[in-house]
Parts: C-alpha cells; structure tokens; sequence
C-alpha cells in the first residue's frame, strides 16, 4: 500500500474513514488482558515489610467473628482460636495456604470471547459497586436507581470494547423484597451482557436460586461450573481484622455452587483501616490473606480473588474520596501486593468523587484507572461509571469511560523498543534524500491502526472544525450514544425457551 | 491533641476549618521538587538501545541548516560538516559534552521561595505553549488570545501553589510588531509572577532588549545574571535532524546574556518525527544532545535543559493529539532518558485535545501528567490550562489544573513504608480492646494534614451535601475563583521607580 496511491484515489474524508475502520482482534492497539507492572509504587523492601507486618497482624491480632462452620474449617487446617475468639493464622499456615491457592484463573463470559485470563499481571477493566442512586447528567438529578437501570448498564457495558467484566454496579432499589433483587440482579446483568458477571448475596439462603437460574443459563449445572460465568463480590470482612459472618456463609454457599469468589476486604483508610497508605494495604492484605486460608480450607484451589480493595476518607470531613491520588496509590500499591504473591488480584480504581462527568471526574477517573493498569492489577473493579465516591452510577459517564480507559490502556501497552519502532533506517531515509516527513512513510502508515489508539467520542478537531461541526459537546454525544445502544435489540438475551422457563419459575421484574 | 476534645470544644464545621488550616511549607504533603522515577515505561536494555540509536542517527544522519556561528563552534569541538552540509556527530564528541554538560542547575525564581532544584528526578509543573486563542469556557468561544490574557494568566499562576514556573502559554496577538511583542511578553510574565519564567525570542535582534529590562526588574545585570529568573524556551531544531538556523541565534544571544536555555525539539511523531513511540524517542534524544553540543561547545556548562518534547499525530488527520495515551508514554519515556543521562530535562504533558474544561479534558491532562510526574520529569511543561492540542489555553482551567496536579503530585510523592506507617501497633491498639476504628487514632490525627493532599475547588460531598449547597458547578467555581484572583492587587509587580524606568525606555502595552 502506498500512501500517494491512497492519496489520489480517494479524499481526506475517504482517508479518514479507512484508517478508522475496525482492525482484528488480534491486530488491535490494545486488547483486554495487556500486562502491566511498569510502574512499581512500592520498593522491594516496601514489599516485604507489608508481607511480614500483614503476617504477624495474621498471628498476633487474627480476626473476629468468623461463623462456626468457619472456625471448623480454618482449625482443621492450623488456625488457632483464642479465648478473646478471635481466629488467628501461624505464618506456616498462611504460607501453606499460598502455596495451594489457585494461580491460573480464567474468569468466563457467556461467551468464551469474553473470558479473561487473570494470569501475571494482565489488566482488565470493568464496573462494579452498589450506586444507590442512578446519575442523570443532563437534569443533574439524582435518582433511585433500578432494575431496568442496571439491565441498561449491563447492555451498554456490553458494547464497549473497554469494559471488560460487567460487576453489577447499582442496586435496583425498587424491588424491595431481597430475595428477589439479587435474583433479579443476576438476570438483569446476564441478560445484558454476555461478558463475564459479578455480582453479591444478602443472605446465605438467596444463593441457591440464583445457581438455579444460572444452571438453565448455562444449559445444565455441569456446563455452569465448566465455565461459571457469575462471579460472587463477597465482604467477607468487617474491617478491622473482623470476619462478616453472614457473608462468610454466602461465600461457603457460592465456593459448594462453584462459583467464584472475589474476597472483598474494603476498609477505609482513616476511618476502618489505617490513614497510612502502606497500613491501609497491610491491613487489607492481612484481610485477604485470612479469606484466602478461608477458601482453601474449604475447597483447596477454588477460584478466589484477592480483593485487597482500600478505600480512603478525605480525613477533614470522613466523607470517601474515591478521586484522590491517596486512593490510586492505595489501589496501585495492592496491585503490587498481588504480583508479590502471583496471585489473581482485584481492586477498585476509577470512580469519582464529581458528583456529575464534568473535569474533575475526568481527571479522577484516570488517575486511578491509568495507575491500576500500571500497576499491573488483574481486575480493575469500578473503572467506568461510578460517581459521588460509589453513590451515583451514571450511564452517560460510562460510555466516556470506555474512552478514557481506552487511553489508560494504550499506556499499560506501553512502548515497544526493537530494531523497527527505534527506526534508524525510517529516519536516514527521511532524512537524506527523503521527503523530510514521516507522512507517508511505511512505517507511519503500518503503525496508524496498529500501535495508535483512537477514541470513539471524545473531540480531537480544530478550533475551527470544532466550530463547523457545531461544537459537538462532550456529553450530548455520549447520551446520543446511549440512546442509540439502548434502541439496539439486546443481543445477549436469553432464548425465548430459557427465558420461558426462568420465568416460569422465579419473579423476574424485568418485562420479557 | 485529643480527637474526643475536640469533637467536644466545637462543631463539624469548625473541626473541618481547624484540619482545613493551610500547614508550614516544610510540612506540607506535596512540595515543588518530589522525586518521581516510580514508573519506567523503558527496560534498560530499551534506554541503551535508545540511546545507541541516537548516537548512531548523530554520527551517521546529522543535522542540516547550523548557522555559519554555530557550525564553527561544534566544528572547533569535533563535529564534522559533510559535503551535503550537514554536521555530524563522532561519538566521543557527544560522550565528551554530556560529561561537561551542567547537571546542577536552579532554576530561579524572582523570589528565591519559587528557585527550582531541577537535579535527580525533582519533579516540577508548569504552564507553557503558544496557543493562539483564550478560551471562554461560559460563552465557549475561541477568541485571539491578548497581552493582557498572558498577564492574567501569570497573575492566576503565581496565586497557585502547584504551578511552579510560567513558561508563557499564549502570544500576544493584540501586539503586533515582533519585537514588542517579545519584549512585552517578558513583561507580563514577569510583572505577573515572581516564579521562573520562561518565553521565546523570534530574533537574535531581539534579546537584547529584554535582557535590559531584566536588568533593570533585577537591579543590575550583576544581580541578573546572579539568578536568572527568565529562560529561553529555544526551539533549536526542525525536526528531522535540522537545525532551526535563526533560533539559533537566538541561542547563542541567550547564552552571551546569562540566560538558561530550554533545548525544545518539538517533532511530531507520524509527521516529523518517527510514528513509532520509540523511533520519536530517539530522534527527539538525538536533537536534544546535538543542542548540548552546540550549548557546551559555546559556553561549557551552561545552564540548558534538554527538552524532549515530541508530539504525536492522531494519524487518521495527521493532527495534533496532546490528549492521547501515546503522549503521555513519550513524554514519559523521555523522562526516562534524562534519568540515563543524569541531565535536567523537560517535556510537554496535561495538554489537552478537549476544546473546554470537560472530562474529556480532565482525563486527558491527567493522564500525562501523573506519567510525567511519576517518570521523574523535572519540568513538566504545558501541565495546566492548554486545550485544543496547544491552540486555546483557559485561565478557568489553569485553576482546575492546579487540583488535578496536586493529585498528580500525591501520587509522585508515594507510599512511605516505614515503622509507623505499617501500623502494627495501630492496628493492635484498635483491634483488641480498642474503639474498632481509626476515626480517633493518634496516627489518623498526625497524618491527615501531612500526608493527604484536600484539593480547593473539586466537589467531594456527598449528593445530599451537594444538592443542600445548591449543586455546585465546577465551572462556576473556577470562574469565581478566576474573578478574585484578578481583583487582587497583583503581588508580583514591580516597583514604582524600576516600572517607571522600564516604562521610560520601552514601549509598555499593559496599563501601569
């Protein structure tokens, strides 16, 4: 191909349009999965002085409130109860542990295209939380958010190349029996989408319901635990250092349904956890290191996730900051954590404290996103969407989301050093003799799709194209945007047989 | 202190002024000069090899278009003129320079409390650019941007305290004549702040003139060229591999007068420089250390700083993408090559594509900012205000931009892991017998102003608190905040006597 050739059969617009067209997956600029690990917020030292203080507050502190069914299992496999009962883990027993944790997790979608593989330090992207409110950035009105709310958002996450996992991000607080919401949660999201799906359980006694209805997703419930497509977001602890007892039994129920777990430790530094930075990891390290005997004990090797997830109060009012750098560097040091112990590792990174996606959500949103991939953290849990400090969900904010994500993956890409990118030859031959421009150089022309990302919404023109087009705003296109993937029939539906039977069997909210 | 005390000797509010009081400069959480280097976008083997590449492109490509000044003085070094009259490099010539080359330098401020320490990987913000329009984000109109704009935005600039220098970010094209224009530039820079500035020369002829009026704002040339307030921002080079002849004498004038030099090579990457991220990289080194050559051969030691500034197309248009993730990796990348060179470097980031301060702008400036910032860049130019790929630039803005850098900065700063911030003994004393929280700790008390940066004007309440205040626009914010700092008597200005005198010899366009 020759750029002059292009360049004399078509116009600028036909230019233009050829070099945006879709690549192949596996040509693309970015994809989920890239590794991360470039940037190292913690030293070596760093490290293992968090890994020795979580084991000795493992040792010497342990954790309360474990259930019985708990205790039973963590004794049986070396932890030893106080007379305070308070549960607490010998060193050799956490390192026991960490040898027979599972390493090689594949998180599944519905469909395999969507399976992530949380090996080393792959990145992906996606939503999750509990917004009880749903954001309308156009009547700056927050809402109730709904069912039909977090359909939507399944829908629209669907169709963003970015969002890689769908965790369901919003409560549907108008269906008031709770049984029925986390059921309906599930449908909901699973109807959605058919990337892979988290989600959380009230009470141990709802799980079973929700197997049920993922069994006839699946098909069977040997095809459900083949490729268990619903994850469970589990609080398995209160912090400090206090295990959630209810929670602790949802998460036996979901490890016996074989589903996977995301060992969720959310302390607030400051306010549940340490103000420090490096004493908020240790703590949430501790935390999950405790969830991860937990597991094991129960079923050697089931997938669990370590969810080291701190949050961080802006300490003149208490209120949760989810936008400050204290909170991506909290989120980038666990990530660290994660790849000290090679283990598959989630936590929480791009939603902010704007109230509305104007600037300081923008900028927010990166700084913790761009420094998560960074770092290497497997899942990026609550990357797009997530406003007011994980209050608001905001569908518009989402589809820029996927923009700005975009962006912070082209960085966790990063740059490639080798004998064509350090382009000697392109440059003698521009150079000397040459046009004196990279323009229409080969290597420019091979690199255009492959090694440049190009955002779907956010403006690049001119002032004066700016001008011409009628100064396209930011958020207009956006909410156009949802309109026209909400107009679209969703296409991860389930058959009209399934549904039938789901329906015929469970309450479901949501209309056929 | 005691939290419980003062829980009970006053109310939220004035618990929240008391942790919202502004702390000692020494105590501060972020502080001009923080040491980044925590990211490494390069391997080593990625430095050497770039560095290889650039002393092969010096020796083997050169550059054209020296002046016959400038030829003799790298002539006189070692640098050989070919036949087709470009000058090359032999690598012990460039080897030799980069171990003459000044690595100490402070770059000062008119008040020595705004001197920047550029040496390691000290990390500075600044503004820079010459966008042709000011930006009107309530009527969101681009209109030609004036001298009294520039002044305003130095004024804004020296009020914010993460903005460190002003490199001036527009011209004024209310001043028609060049050499009135250069020197007024000077002028409002400087009679705005009393933090380093930095500006452009068209012509050699016209340095002259601002080096006696800086004269005359120093006291005398002794004490000007004692501590040089002002740089020279020198776009020394064409790229590829071309020296800009005129720009170059400008150089050579800057140097005769005591002036830092700033070595600007501004390729962009797919047009005039290399599309690949690294190949921009090399060619960008490579004209940075032909200007080390040239600045050391005419003046060893003088105070330069190798400025690596390539840009990057969007390679659909071929236009300009500040906002972009590759831009941030190069700017990034470049950091890490003055890091190998041990040399005080700049590069442009947290410009952005977006034509307003929306999120789109807020993501884009974040991204390249905390990578720069994180990659241990000493000058971080463009770093608040800049829209539009350079062309419009935003005083509403530049005040957001001192928010978004002081997350930036936090996160620069890191994760401290040391006795008292793994909080062992914290967690214990909470723990077992403790209140169950860190709201009251001693710990939570010391670190809350020390360690947690409160940004000014972005939102952190909640929704209901947001709804209460009336939903605060972030924008609106931002404007207010512009008015109050330009009704402010402009601290910065000169004295009556040195205005007078100043007034006396040249041609003042801003209002005394």
């Amino acid at each position: 191909m020759n750029e002059m050739t292009t360049r004399r059969s078509g116009g600028r617009a036909a230019r233009h349009a050829r070099r945006s067209a879709p690549l192949e997956d596996t040509l693309r600029p970015i994809r989920p999965g890239l590794a991360g690990g470039q940037y190292r917020p913690l030293s070596p030292e760093g490290v293992a002085r968090i890994h020795q203080a979580a084991l000795d507050a493992l040792e010497q502190i342990g954790l309360a409130d474990a259930p019985p069914s708990g205790i039973a299992h963590m004794t049986r496999a070396g932890a030893i109860l106080g007379d305070d009962g308070r549960l607490r883990f010998p060193r050799a027993l956490v390192e026991d542990m960490l040898a027979r944790a599972n390493r090689t997790i594949t998180l599944h979608g519905r469909d395999p295209r969507h399976d992530l593989d949380l090996s080393s330090q792959r990145v992906h992207y996606g939503t999750a939380g509990a917004a009880v409110h749903l954001v309308d950035p156009v009547t700056r009105e927050y809402r109730d958010s709904t069912l039909q709310d977090l359909h939507d958002a399944a829908r629209i996450a669907d169709r963003l190349d970015n969002i890689h996992f769908v965790q369901r991000p919003m409560v549907a607080r108008d269906v008031t029996d709770n049984r029925e919401m986390d059921l309906n949660t599930v449908y909901a999201c699973c109807a959605g989408t058919t990337k892979h799906v988290g989600t959380s359980f009230s009470e141990p006694g709802f799980v079973a319901d929700a197997l049920a209805l993922l069994h006839m997703v699946a098909g069977s419930e040997e095809a459900w635990r083949a490729r268990p497509f619903v994850s469970n977001s589990n609080c398995f602890v209160v912090p400090p250092m206090k295990f959630a007892t209810e929670s602790c039994q949802v998460m036996e129920a979901c490890i016996a349904g074989g589903m996977p777990v995301l060992l969720l430790s959310a302390g607030q530094a400051g306010a549940t956890a340490p103000a420090s930075i490096a004493g908020a990891i240790v703590q949430s390290v501790a935390e999950c290191l405790a969830g991860l005997v937990y597991v094991n004990a129960v079923a050697p090797g089931h997938p669990a996730i370590f969810g080291t997830w701190p949050f961080v109060s802006d300490l003149r009012s208490g209120a949760m900051s989810g936008g400050s750098g204290e909170q991506a560097l909290l989120s980038a040091g666990c990530a660290q954590m994660h790849a000290f112990y090679d283990l598959p590792g989630g936590a929480a990174a791009g939603f902010a404290d704007a109230k509305l996606p104007d600037m300081q959500a923008g900028w927010e949103q990166m700084c913790s996103n761009v420094l998560a991939g960074l770092s290497g953290l497997n899942l990026v849990y609550e990357a797009a969407g997530m406003h007011a400090s994980l209050l608001g969900f905001c569908l518009e904010s989402l589809i820029l989301g996927d923009d700005l994500i975009g962006q912070a993956m082209r960085c966790v890409r990063g740059i490639e050093v080798d004998e064509d990118s350090v382009s000697l030859e392109v440059m003698r031959a521009t150079c000397i003799g040459g046009p004196g421009h990279y323009l229409g150089s080969d290597q420019t022309l091979h690199l255009m799709q492959r090694d440049y990302v190009y955002p779907a919404l956010a403006d690049r023109s001119s002032p004066k194209e700016w001008v011409e087009k009628g100064q396209p705003d930011l958020l207009q296109k956006a909410t156009a945007r949802k309109a026209e993937i909400l107009a679209e029939r969703a296409a991860a539906r389930f058959d009209a047989m399934t549904d039938a039977t789901i329906r015929a069997r469970f309450k479901i909210h949501l209309p056929a």
